[in-house]
């Protein structure tokens, strides 16, 4: 990959595509998108466009919109999208048959410099790059949606990505604007939906025993544990709530985590009498007619805390 | 306790009683706040100042600081502080027999109509309210540091309280201004420590066994997880996730939440070797006499946040 890419490649743009081919046209990139479906390839133009008017209208863009969209543009086959790609950003549906053909299909039409990173969370690298020639130049790019919002973006090279490649791919994200972490090695469900589902876990088990309602759980996050969060992580928190740091923590408290770890019930499949009952307290407060304005609302939201925070002091 | 509580007693004034004054006082109660330390009690004015000019310089006070402060008388007898309060929040200590002889000092001198809530976090109020006369009006009201920025409380009835106690502590708080949940029974670590346990567990197995930094594993958090939880609790996180909410959710993804979970370790002590590399890398960033200033930096970007909030439409 050339040290500042230039021409990026879409494959597959659904919610996810759409959203990688913002944020690469946005950060200065030629974007070339693709996706199989005639339907989602013309709907495409207008979903960018609203995509770029909501950034601008929170103040997360520095061109209009229309100056990011003119580098941007629909092709309707894949080796049109990669031939001339540095970079090409795979994210069609998770589907492990799929993912080995298009992967395959990539690897076929691209660059011999060019990397691929794909947008899977549900599958390991591995499982679907093994058998490609160039497999040194594959691994997993995970964003989290919507990745024209929402900045982190898991690394996750396969046993056979070249350590080089990584690293360019961590700079890359850098300069884009994303929050690149990399994984030294892969896991299932990376770091982000296994943090995410440990914390799940605990809150579906504190809902099934009756200790409190969904709502109530939910508040304990929005108006407690989550407000530190949207702007430092667990180690970080832990790091500043004892006089000398982690460590004095540690020594504080590991003793009462361990408690209620050993209290914590096994996790399993979450039970079907349970998921009815948050279903009901969840469709009291919110009809599922409302789910579509309430995620345009959360979208909304989340821009303007990204916005917010741009404005805030590093520390 | 009268329908609207005037009368306010906070009995241990270190960072979580002094935080409670200020929520009080600002919501146009009368607190007489007492501790048993002389030099805390010395100390207290200046600190109770600064918290509010905090709060000011934030917008997050409709009077002025020193308005706000002629509510907070200072006291040097308990029996002083409590004497006619309606509504008694205890703070001392995190020490059992220290709670169970304050516990009774209160109910000794109190009124005939008072409630008495708890800020303990690591007992349970069983453990030190069973023994008092009128345990129906004691209780756990568990808040987070500092009190005066972060709105949630944890109420947790004893199997005495009087249902009709936690209702009214449940308006109480609500009336104040916090965000109060409530527990049906009682559990180590509440809500908020037992979610954040989870996490942390999994944030610390992740780390352990060099999956990533702690700084990528915070980035994670801090740059994607945390930034719904800021406003979202995981329950409506996952019911925004799915094109038919919470059930649809669970049908598409319990599957793979219950694979993650049955690969996860099982949750002991966090062993000494992995927090000297994690204290390591802390301090490689932060030095220990940095920490200071880093908590400022913290409660700054708290109140920054908790006014954002303030401003954005509920949805």
């Amino acid at each position: 990959m050339p040290e500042k890419a230039k021409n990026v490649a879409i494959v597959g743009a659904g919610l996810v595509g759409a959203g990688w081919a913002v944020v690469f046209a946005r950060a200065g990139h030629k974007v070339k998108v693709y996706d199989a479906s005639e339907a989602t390839r013309l709907g495409l133009q207008a979903h960018l466009g609203a995509s770029l008017e909501a950034l601008n209208r929170h103040g997360l863009v520095t061109e209009t919109p229309a100056a990011i969209n003119t580098r941007i543009q629909i092709v309707e086959t894949l080796p049109q999208a990669v031939a001339d790609a540095d970079y090409i950003q795979e994210s069609v549906f998770e589907q492990l048959e799929l993912k080995q053909a298009v992967s395959a299909e990539i690897e076929q039409a691209m660059a011999s410099h060019a990397v691929v990173g794909s947008s899977t969370s549900g599958f390991s690298g591995s499982s679907f790059m093994a058998n490609l020639t160039r497999r040194t130049q594959f691994l997993v790019v995970h964003p989290v949606n919507p990745p024209q919002v929402i900045p982190v973006v898991e690394i996750v090279p396969t046993p056979w990505t070249n350590p080089q490649v990584v690293g360019e791919v961590r700079s890359f994200m850098q300069a884009i604007g994303q929050v690149p972490v990399v994984l030294n090695k892969e896991i299932d469900g990376f770091i982000l939906n296994r943090l995410q589902g440990a914390l799940l876990d605990e809150a579906w088990k504190l809902f099934e025993e009756g200790y409190a309602t969904a709502a109530d759980i939910d508040a304990t996050v929005s108006e407690g544990l989550g407000l530190r969060w949207a702007f430092m992580g667990p180690f970080e928190t832990i790091d500043l709530n004892a006089p000398r740091g982690i460590e004095d923590y540690a020594q504080r408290f590991s003793g009462m985590y361990q408690r209620l770890a050993s209290l914590r019930h096994e996790a399993g499949a979450w039970p079907k009498e349970t998921i009815d009952r948050a279903t009901a307290e969840c469709r009291s407060t919110l009809p599922v007619e409302g789910l579509t304005a309430r995620r345009q609302w959360r979208d909304e939201r989340l821009m303007a805390l990204i916005a917010h925070k741009k404005q805030q002091p590093k520390g």
